[in-house]
This record gives C-alpha cells, sequence and structure tokens, in this order.
C-alpha cells in the first residue's frame, strides 16, 4: 500500500516528483474519451521507469498463446489492446541537452489530475546537468466533446539563462507492446506525410489490419508571438518529428500547442483515414486550445450532473468515488455496441484490455444506474452478436447441438486468454451472461429485450450447462466437475457451489424467458424455437438437472461449500497470515496458495450476492462469517461484494473497511499493481458497494427500495439514478435521507422496508 | 497405428520409400552410442517432411519457459537437448542437378537398421528429373568402439548416363531446435578450420557455454582410384562445405567415406577441443571404414551376448523386443555418472531430452537385470549430486529444513519443465527416486549405498512429504491436495492413492534406512545425523504421519481410489470410446479429458506394481479388474506395467496384448508419435515386462524367483540376467524352463515358488 498522493476532493494530485512510483502514476493519472487514451506519460522525453502506453478503442492484436504445451480446447491467441502510435511526444533540448527528468535535478514538480475538468495538469522547475533551470507547465486532454482530437499545451520558461531552446513534437508509430509474447512489433507504417508544422502517420495491425491514422499541427509562441520559423523535418519509417529551435532569454515565456487527430478504420473506411486526419487536426487547430478545452470540460460538467457521488466529510473517500466514476466514463461512454470495458481500459496492457465478465457482474448496475438504458443494452447486444463465436467456442470443448460458452476473455467473440491455470475452467462466466440479462430487464422492464435478442443468448447458455453436468452414481444427482470458481486461487475443483447454483438458475430462466415469450410473443416464439431446433425433450431434461442438482454444503457450520471437500483444507484465518506473505500472489508458490483456504475474491458470496432474495439473513450471515475471515481481496473484484453483504448484515464497520478498499485500491495500490494499470472495471464494484451497500439499493418485481446507512466517519453522501424513467437523487445525512424524484412523474418506491410515493419533482424524507 | 515397417528378427526394414512417413521413419531408424546419436536423417538433401536431429549428451540449452502468466514455483527455463552440428551431411549434384528423393522419382528404395551389428543401411534407385539414374548406397554407424567417431559409406553409382557427378561433405553448425520456445537459434561458431579434405568448426551453446567441436576428414574413389583433385571451400559463418566433382561413365562406382569427430567440452577443456578433434577424425581416417566398422560391431556382439533376449515363433516380438533393447543402449552405456536418459535419447527434441522419473521407475530395472550394479548406481549417485539442487526446488515452493523436491524434469538438478498443467504438481515422482534406492539395494545387496549416499537422500525427500501433507479435521487423518498422479489426464486432486502411499511408504523406508545406518555404521550415523540435523522429534512427526495417513478407498467394490471422489466422475469403459475419439489427447479438449474417466497410464496400478508383495492377490485383481478396461495407454510407461500385472493375475491374453502394445509401440507408432522420437524410457519398460511379467522374475530377500510363463504364440524365449555374481540364463519353452547359471558360484534360487540351488555353471529345468 502507497500513500503518496494527495488528497483532494476533486483532484488527484502528487506533489514532489516519485520516480521510483512513476509507473503507479502513468496509471493513476491516466485521461481517455471512450474512443482512445493513455497512461499519464510525459510529453519530454524520460529515461526513467515508465510503461509508455496510449491506446485506442477496439484496435487489438492477436498474439499467439503463450503455453507450454498447447492442448485441445486452448485459445490459438491471446488478443491484446495494442500500444497505438505516440501523439504527446515533444522533445526538448536546451542547447542541445536533452530535458529528462530522470537525469536533471527536479526542483519541484506537481502531477495533478483534474477529474472535474478532465484534464492532466503538470508543472515542474528542474535543474538540468548545465545548471540551467526550466519552468514546464503541461495541460493535456483527450477531448470527450470531440472524441478524436487531443490536445497538450505546453508551457517553457528559462529562469536563469538565455540560450537556444527546441522542440520536437512527433509522431511515432514505432511503439512496441511491453507484454508481447514473441517479442514482436504489431504496427506497420502504411502512409505518412509531413508540413511546415504538421504530420501524419498511417500504420496497420499485423494480422487484424486495423488502420489508425495519427496526425498532429502545432504551433509555437514566445512571449505570445508566433514563431514563424520553419521546422527541420526528421523522418523514418514509422516516425516524423518537426524540430523548431528559438533563441530565448532568461524568463521568456514559450508555449507550444500540440493538436492531435487520431482515426480509426473501424469508423471509417481506409482510404479516407488520412484526409479526415488531416481535417480534424486542422479544425482542431483553427478552433484553439482554449476553446476545445472549453468545450471538452462542458461535456465534464454534464456528466458529473448526473453521476456525481458527493460525500461530506471524508476526502479520501470522496476522492475515491469520483476517480472511479471518472476513470469508468473515460473508458466507455456507450456510444458503439461493438465495444466494452477492458479490466484496464486505457491505462495499462495488461489482461490485454479485452472483454472479461467484470462487464456483466460489474460494469453493468453502473451503467445502468448513471447512463440510462441504452449503454446498458448496447453492452448486452454486444454478447448477443457474439453468439455465433460462443457456440464456436463449446464445441471446440466437445460441446454440441448449440451449447454456447461465452468466452473469458475475448475481442470478437472467440475465446483468447493467455494461459490454462485459471482461466480456462472458469466457466462459471456464462452463468454472469445470462444474469446481466436478468440485472438489466429486471432493471429497466425492457422485457422486449428476450424475444429480439436475449432468449436466443439465454438457450445457448442453457445449453451448455446442461450438458456439462453428469449423472453421479454415488450421489444420484447431477454434478459438476473440473471448474474453476471466481476464487482464482483454486483449479480444476469439483462442485464448486456457485457455478453449479448459478448453472441450474440458468436453466430455470431459460424456461421461464420461454414461457414470458411464448406467452406474450407466441408468433416470434414459434419462429424462434425452430431458429432454436428446441422441443418439449430438452426442457424435460434441463427440469430433470434442475430438480436433482447437487450442492455441496457443510450441514453441520450451516454454510454452502465452496467446492466440494472444502472443509478439508487447513482453516486458517487471514489475520493468521505475517504481512510479508501478503499479497499471497506475489509472496506464496502457486502450489502452496492452491493448496491454501484463502480466498482470492467472492465466490460462494458473489453467488449470495447475486442470488440475495433466495436465501434469508441467517444464511448470508453464517456464509459471510465463515468466508469472510478467508478472503485475502487478491482480486479488484471482491471487496465490493463484501461491501454490500456487510452493509446488509450491519456489519458496518467491515462495509467500511471493504468499501475504502475498493474504491482507493489504485490510488492506495492495495494490491501492489496499480503499475500495470488501473483496474477499471473493479471501479464499478465501488460504485456498487456505495449505492447497493451503503444506500441499500435493490431493484425487484418493478420497484426500487432504499435502505440507507451512513457511515459513522461520514457527514451525509448523496448520489444520482436513472430507473426508468425518473431521474432521482439520494441524499442520505445524519438525520435521515431525503429521496429527490426529479421527473415529471410520481414514482413508487420502498423507503426502509415501506412503500411510499413520491410526488412528481418532490422528494421524501426517510 | 501403422505397418508400414517389415518384420525381421534382427533388421528394422523399410522396403519402399513412404515419404509420407519419412519423420517415423527417422526416428526408429536413429543410431547413437551413448555419447552422440542421431535421427535417421539423409546425408544428400532432402525438401521433403524431416525433422533433422543430431545430438551430443549432456549439452543442452536452457530455453526460457513459455507459460501464459508466470507464477511463484514455476521453473525459469526448459532445458533441451540441442539439436547438434550436422556431421552427416553429403549434398550430391549430377550436371548441377541437386539429388533429392522429394523431387527425384524413386524406383527403388530400402532403408534398414542392422541391430545385430548397429549400422543404418540404406538403398535406394531414382530417376531424376533430367531422367538421370542413379544408384545410391550408404552405411554409416556410430562408433560403440570409440564414442567420439562416426563414420558414412556413401556410394554413387551412374546407371544410364555419363556426367559430372559432385560431392560436397560438409559440416553445417547453422542448426536450429525445431521445438526452440522463442525461434531462436542456440549456437554461437567459436572457430573454424578447413583443409584438403577436413574442416571442423568448434560452436558453443549460448548462456550453458558448452562447447562442441565437429570436424569431418573424407576420401573419395572412383573405381577403386582416390580421387586427388582439390576440393572447393565453401565457407559461412557455422558452415564448412568441401566440394569436389567427378566425371563419370555410366557404371562407374563412386565410394565417398566420411569420418567425423564430435569432442565436447563435458570431457576436454575448450582450448583442446579443435586439437583433439583433429586428432580423432585423423585417426579414424587412418584405420578406415572397415577396419572402424568391424571394432564398432564387435562391442555389438558382447553387448548382445549379454542383453539378448530369443523369442522364437515370433517375429514381430521378437523385432520389437531387440529394438527396445538396442535403442537403449545406443541411448545410455552407463560410464559416465553425469548423463542420464532422456526419454527420446537422441531421437528427437520433444520432452527437451532431459532426465525425468522414468529412470527410476522404468530404466533402472533393466539397467539392474543387463549391465551390472556399477551402471545403476551411476544413475542413483546422478540424484545423489542434484540433492542440493533438490532442495532449492523444494525452497521455491515453500519448504523448508532440507526439504528436497526432485524435478520432474532436469538437466542439472534445477525443475526445468514447460508447462503447469501436467508436470508442476507431479510430485510422486520424488517417491520414485527414494524406490530406486530400495530396488538398487534390494536387486545388489549393496546396502553400503546407504550410508555412503542413500540416506541423505531418503531424509530429504521423507522431509518434503512430511510437510507436504496436512491434517484434516473431518477425516481426523493425514491428507494430501493438490497433486497429480502418474495419470496425467487428471490435474490438482486430493489423496491421489498412489501419492499418499509411496509418500508414507517414504517416511517408513528413511526410517528403515537409518535404523539400519546405526546398527552397521554407528559412527558414520553420528556424522549423519549432525549434517542432516535430525532428531528423534522429527521420526516422532513422520510415525505419526504414517500411523494417519489417509487412502482413499471404495469399500464396496474393494479397490482403492485413484483419487478421492473417483467414482463420482461417469465409468465408462475404454471399449465405449469411438476409434476416431483415439488417442484421447488428440482428439478431446484437454476439458473433457481431465472431467473423463480415462486413465493415461497405471495410477493405482503402479503402486501396486511396486509394493505387490503389500498386496493380496484379489485386491491385485480387483484393482486391476477395475482400472485396466479404464486405462487409454496413451502414455508409452503405461502398457508395460498393466503387462506385469496381467501376468501376474494369469491375465495371458491381456498381458501378451499390453507386451505387444508396449514392445513395438514405436516400429508400429500405436500413439500415433513417433515421429517426434522414439520413446525411449518406456523400452525398458518392455523388457521388464517381459522378464518381470513374463518370466515372473521377483526379486526379494536377497534371493532372485521366477515364475514363468509362455505366451501361446510363441515357441520359446530366452533371457539373461546379471545377479550380484551370476551371470544367468532362463531359457522358457513349450516343456518347462531352464535356468542356467553361467558363474563359478552356486546360486539359491525360486523356482516356482520353491527353493532351488543351481550348481556353478550348472543348469536346472522347472
Amino acid at each position: 500500500m502507497k500513500k503518496y498522493l494527495l488528497h483532494d476532493e476533486w483532484k488527484i494530485i502528487e506533489e514532489g516528483f516519485n520516480p521510483e512510483y512513476n509507473e503507479i502514476s502513468e496509471s493513476c493519472f491516466s485521461i481517455g474519451n471512450g474512443r482512445f487514451g493513455q497512461r499519464a506519460n510525459f510529453e519530454e522525453q524520460y529515461s526513467g521507469k515508465s510503461l509508455q502506453g496510449s491506446y485506442v478503442a477496439g484496435v487489438y492484436y492477436p498474439d499467439k498463446t503463450r503455453v507450454g504445451w498447447w492442448k485441445i480446447g486452448y485459445p490459438e491467441y491471446f488478443a491484446k489492446v495494442l500500444n497505438a502510435p505516440n501523439w504527446i511526444g515533444i522533445d526538448v533540448q536546451v542547447d542541445g541537452e536533452v530535458l529528462d527528468l530522470a537525469t536533471a535535478k527536479v526542483l519541484s514538480f506537481r502531477r495533478e489530475l483534474d477529474m472535474k475538468r478532465g484534464v492532466l495538469y503538470r508543472h515542474f522547475i528542474v535543474r538540468m546537468l548545465s545548471g540551467k533551470e526550466l519552468e514546464v507547465t503541461g495541460t493535456r486532454f483527450c477531448s470527450m466533446a470531440n472524441n478524436e482530437v487531443g490536445a497538450i499545451q505546453y508551457e517553457v520558461k528559462p529562469l536563469n539563462f538565455s540560450g537556444l531552446i527546441q522542440f520536437t513534437p512527433y509522431i511515432d508509430a514505432d511503439v512496441v507492446n511491453q507484454d508481447a509474447n514473441w517479442d514482436e512489433k504489431f504496427w506497420i507504417g502504411i502512409a505518412k506525410a509531413a508540413k511546415r508544422r504538421s504530420a501524419y502517420i498511417t500504420a496497420e495491425t499485423k494480422k487484424t489490419a486495423f488502420q489508425v491514422c495519427t496526425g498532429m499541427k502545432f504551433s509555437l509562441s514566445k512571449n505570445g508571438e508566433k514563431v514563424k520559423q520553419e521546422a527541420v523535418q526528421g523522418i523514418e519509417e514509422k516516425y516524423i518529428g518537426l524540430s523548431v529551435a528559438v533563441n530565448c532569454e532568461k524568463g521568456d515565456h514559450l508555449v507550444l500547442h500540440k493538436y492531435a487527430g487520431i482515426i480509426s478504420s473501424r469508423y471509417y473506411d481506409k482510404e479516407q483515414l488520412m484526409d479526415r486526419c488531416v481535417e480534424v487536426v486542422n479544425e482542431a487547430c483553427n478552433t484553439g486550445f482554449k476553446k476545445l478545452l472549453k468545450a471538452h470540460e462542458q461535456v465534464w460538467t454534464d456528466k458529473w450532473k448526473e453521476a456525481d457521488i458527493v460525500i461530506e466529510g471524508d476526502v479520501a473517500a470522496q476522492q475515491g468515488i469520483r476517480f472511479n466514476i471518472f476513470q469508468l466514463y473515460q473508458t466507455y461512454t456507450g456510444d458503439d455496441p461493438r465495444l466494452n470495458i477492458g479490466p484496464k481500459g486505457f491505462t495499462g496492457e495488461k489482461y490485454g484490455g479485452s472483454t472479461y465478465w467484470d462487464t456483466e457482474a460489474y460494469c453493468l448496475p453502473f451503467y445502468l444506474g448513471t447512463a440510462g438504458q441504452n449503454v446498458a443494452r448496447n453492452l448486452l447486444v454486444y454478447r448477443y452478436r457474439h453468439l455465433p463465436k460462443a457456440i464456436e467456442n463449446a464445441e471446440k470443448l466437445g460441446f454440441t447441438g448449440g451449447a454456447a460458452l461465452y468466452p473469458m476473455v475475448t475481442m470478437n467473440g472467440e475465446e483468447c486468454h493467455n494461459e490454462w491455470e485459471i482461466t480456462f475452467e472458469e466457466i462459471h462466466r456464462n452463468g454472469a451472461i445470462a444474469y446481466a440479462i436478468f440485472d438489466y430487464i429486471r432493471y429497466t422492464g425492457d422485457w422486449d429485450y428476450l424475444q429480439e435478442y436475449g432468449l436466443e443468448v439465454l438457450v445457448g447458455i442453457a445449453r451448455f450447462w446442461a450438458q456439462r453436468v453428469h449423472w453421479s452414481e454415488p450421489k444420484q444427482q447431477f454434478v459438476m466437475h473440473g471448474v474453476t470458481g471466481p476464487n482464482e486461487y483454486e483449479n480444476n475443483v469439483n462442485n464448486n457451489w456457485y457455478t453449479n447454483y448459478i448453472a441450474t438458475w440458468c436453466l430455470k430462466y431459460a424456461l421461464e424467458a420461454m414461457d414470458f415469450v411464448q406467452s406474450s410473443k407466441p408468433e416470434r416464439f414459434g419462429e424462434l424455437l425452430g431458429k432454436l431446433n428446441f422441443d418439449e425433450e430438452e426442457s424435460k431434461k434441463w427440469k430433470h438437472i434442475i430438480d436433482n442438482m447437487y450442492y455441496p454444503e457443510d450441514q453441520e457450520r450451516g454454510i454452502f461449500l465452496q467446492q466440494e471437500g472444502f472443509p478439508d483444507k487447513e482453516i486458517r484465518t487471514v489475520d493468521t497470515l505475517r504481512p510479508e506473505d501478503r499479497p499471497l500472489n506475489q509472496n506464496w508458490s502457486w502450489d502452496r496458495i492452491l493448496r491454501s483456504c484463502f480466498i482470492k475474491q467472492a465466490d460462494v458470496l458473489q453467488g449470495l450476492y447475486f442470488f440475495e432474495e433466495q436465501f434469508d439473513e441467517a444464511t448470508h450471515r453464517r456464509n459471510f462469517e465463515f468466508y469472510e475471515p478467508l478472503t485475502v481481496h487478491e482480486s479488484s473484484l471482491s471487496a465490493c461484494v463484501h461491501a454490500i453483504l456487510a452493509s446488509r448484515l450491519g456489519m458496518h464497520d467491515k462495509a467500511y473497511e471493504m468499501y475504502l478498499r475498493t474504491a482507493r485500491l489504485d490510488l492506495d495500490d492495495y494490491n501492489n499493481d496499480t503499475e500495470d494499470g488501473l483496474h477499471i472495471t473493479s471501479m464499478a464494484g465501488t460504485w456498487m458497494a456505495l449505492v447497493e451497500g451503503f444506500g441499500g439499493l435493490r431493484a425487484a418485481a418493478d420497484m426500487l427500495a432504499f435502505d440507507p446507512h451512513l457511515p459513522d466517519k461520514w457527514k451525509s453522501y448523496g448520489f444520482h439514478l436513472r430507473w426508468r424513467n425518473h431521474f432521482l437523487h439520494i441524499l442520505v445525512g445524519r438525520d435521515g435521507a431525503v429521496l429527490k424524484n426529479n421527473s415529471g412523474q410520481p414514482l413508487r418506491v420502498k423507503l426502509r422496508g415501506n412503500p411510499v410515493e413520491v410526488p412528481a419533482n418532490g422528494e421524501v424524507g426517510f
């Protein structure tokens, strides 16, 4: 855990340079706009520790999978979001000496991420080896108003010398992925062009043949006057730099504005890319930095109006929740159903930037609650589009008859994880895809989704489960062998309770969905039956499984068993671990982790979270009290679920501890891995922990319910919520809560268990 | 399964060219001499399917491990025996047209491996694209008499033309490993020299810095007259070729002799390598092909005198057993305790040529029975030398206090496997290392080995097991979680019966060994106690485990369970599989294989084989009858164990079926993988299947026992055996068996259960 970032309600602040944490800072100060984004790398050269990262949504590379011994069913490739051409670079030389914060003495340094405005800001004063002192101020953003544009304002002031300062703004497509499995480069240069103040490079990804044109235009002024001098062109195969050197006196004020365009073939024909990029860059340049920034800030202002959560009395918590919301909206804006939310968004390479079950299990509620139906629906349609591939995935493993297995990791629907040990057997993911449909319909009331898309997905998933179980003679029940549950510190276990439970639930829900479509849209239902080749026989088989599934339990303890045989382990609680053993995955051998009782992330408890209403409170409590002390929360997806369950059980201290852990996971680097990038998908879990945990939000039977609690340390908190046609605001303070209904229709809602009607544009205290 | 090789008692024969099976033939016709060896690649160029392979004992490369996600305890590298510089190459051109069996029309072709003489022979007639017809005869061997020398006689006859025939014998050190994890080349050129008729290249392996000097000298004659013309030198960075072109008339007889020296830095200082190579090559050349060959043949004659097994009435079986014995002695001769037996010997790259538990479990009995005490002892000392590394291996996994975990795959004692899924958790291997000590002492009576080397190894291994088990509260017994047994179609199971059993046995045997050393060498014992830091407390702990270990059983079926929960699987027998499903590992997904009940290789039955006398026959039978029908024998190490158990149970047909499967595994390509190389270590299993299976050999209580059976199809079989100071021969015919004692001392032996004394140099029928 690290605590070097300052607490502030709206800003992330690094005061004083921490080169040893630079990669962490690069992650935390990342900016993006849903279409492209980047780590907070410096504009000028930096020879210290750094992970260079710039990413363009949906532009990926199918890197050859790295396994010791490929076996049937293993994926052929591991898709990764590519490190894209660098558009931020501005090399600076002072009388031929390179400006580099790793070699210069840093006299002062401040880096800020202003979340209210969506701006990355940096100010520093350095003394170079020559003794020359320089003051630099950088301001950068990826425009939310025009998501093809990025802009930088880079100001330099010589403090104690006169001399020649040279700027080389550049575009560099000769970039690598640090995590390339085979140390290959993934980009091929296709075309380039350079003019007086502008440069454009079109590069193409190997294998996938995506093209991205990255362009820039810059202007340079000294003390407010434009520098008109010609630039010297430095052109390499996949690089163009334009150098301008200016004679300066001590105290002069140099300002470089760099405008960039990032245009990808996902949105344009390849032939148009460069023309479009020139257009975009020229337009940005003509508009100018100030105006561009203003438009960008306006989008954030609007977003915050809908999505902000205000916490009074706890700056760390306030900063944490805003950071999470901010990063989520930088990553995914929901306007393109071909896109999804990578676990690291635009902030790092790890996990390849692909789609995981995180989207369905964690991100969906956030977008449902803050962005409305269409964004959430796009996330569902994304999976519908991948159904044929999911069927192929299942076929590769030996399943037949339209059984669908959604991938653990994917870009285009094909499974593309990079390892066997953890991901291969995590078939529970299939359950989350089905659950998301249920969750979406429960929240939005959009039952129509079933006949349009949902039912086909549900049937494919149900078919997978019906084939994946088998009959156990000794038990005289159906069992499921060889799985990994959400707890990735186990592998190839038999009868993981969560997986068994969600499998049966999927079968039930698919049958219910069928009944619904049959009665509401009989014609469409007939059409679907034919398309799916579904008959009575199959539904009988499903019912037989539903009625005869085995669920491992410990009768004596009154708990569900994470997997069969779990109590045979040496049971010890996390508090008996030595601090130097944590995190386990960085200190213990895999052999030891697998055998231990320690749980990486909610597993049985994930099931209790999803299916809360199916278990009574005593059951919740017994399971929570058994599993929570065994859980190390070394997955970012764990603490939020525990926070919600603890809230429900009135264990407010535990809930608060878990909340802080998820809210500040990256800012405080809890798991010692923020340097790889941020845990974007788990940030949605933070929102859930607050809204569903402290706020006690539940959506059930077409009615919302709230049962809020105010953490002791806080004065109040308030959050917005979209619910069908309503815009709500809930404020929870020391003296009670207030629900505002900011819409033209009254709202029926359950407050602390009591049904209440909140008038249109009115409020109710409770 | 393929049946294209002809049956013959002493030879492996390919009649007619089978280019589609060429890689299989290259494996089957491999030759070697314990120090170096090679696949049966052609001397002349071949552009068809081929795996080029030439290997030098103990010269390996630590290739970076290939895993998707490295975890603590994974090995850093995967050691592999390197494809070594090619010394066999002789390019042939006819009037500028390259001789290449892939492009020429092959009019006749015969390839023979003469196992009696240790010679690879090839004869073919081809019509080249130009219409020219050529007859070629190649004879090649790796000298067993001088293990630094290889020699080739290459004869060419123009059949229907006159023209210019050019020979380019060469040395090529610019070779690659087909299985290189990262497509790197592993050799660096260090020095080279070329003269009129000779060439030398010293190359060094990257990282490990082994050096090998490979040299050649050749002579060429036409119709018995030496060709004196100068050679044209073609020299590249890691290649030297010497070209001589000869004008020929139709019917001329050209003979090229190529003598090679392979000198490695494992036996000489690096500075001496080239000098030594020149010396060796010159000497070979001066000796001449005929004399060299004669000396080589004499070694084989002597070997066969001691190790041959004669089967009358079944040519396929006869060929099979000789093939196995031949390949074993080509691979390992036992004179260097730094060497061991790679699963593929010198016949392929797969498994990296490293040491596996195969050596202890399968090869040791063969070398004990045929080569005498010293060779077997060297195999044991090999592991003693690795004890410090085995302790390090255990430490890397979190074990302490001198616990030793021998590696699954190794070159120098470090674990260096390439994957997690199968090998990582196969800790049962540790048991086999201890068992080999027991087996060796039981057979040789060399109890002294314990105090000298054995005890330290046994204690290290016992310490590992004592830490690897843990106490199960529900069972009130010790359990062992997270292992893979010998059956590699399971992974990460709990309480594998074989592993639990051998673990406890190791603890017991270590305690017994201690008692023995204590009473026989009290002083040495005291010394060892101090060195090992062993005390009463520790032995108490071991006894507690021995007395309270859990062994999974199915009471109803009366069998031991391969692992806890096994009966929960869907149990079906192998005969219900469709032919197109076999072998499973080439047709089923890993997900499906893991969940299935099908067994790759003897697991519970391996334990019954090792510890036969600890279980009654009924127990053997029940377990065999349960597990045999579930076993697919897709490991080469399976059928031999089943053959021995079936013999014991009087299931002679099954025993014979299993015997054929192991004896002709590679010749008939049972598992569709002979192209990768031969299954060298499992060949020792064939010997065991015959001698321990059909022959009923047992070594117990300082006395041998035989209980032979003659398979129905055979007229007789006879095998030699070394037993302490005795040289025995057992002949089993239709009318009974005869045991000859070819030594100057009488022998007490148990024949079909009856103790008998066989007089010195006498024989007994039974």
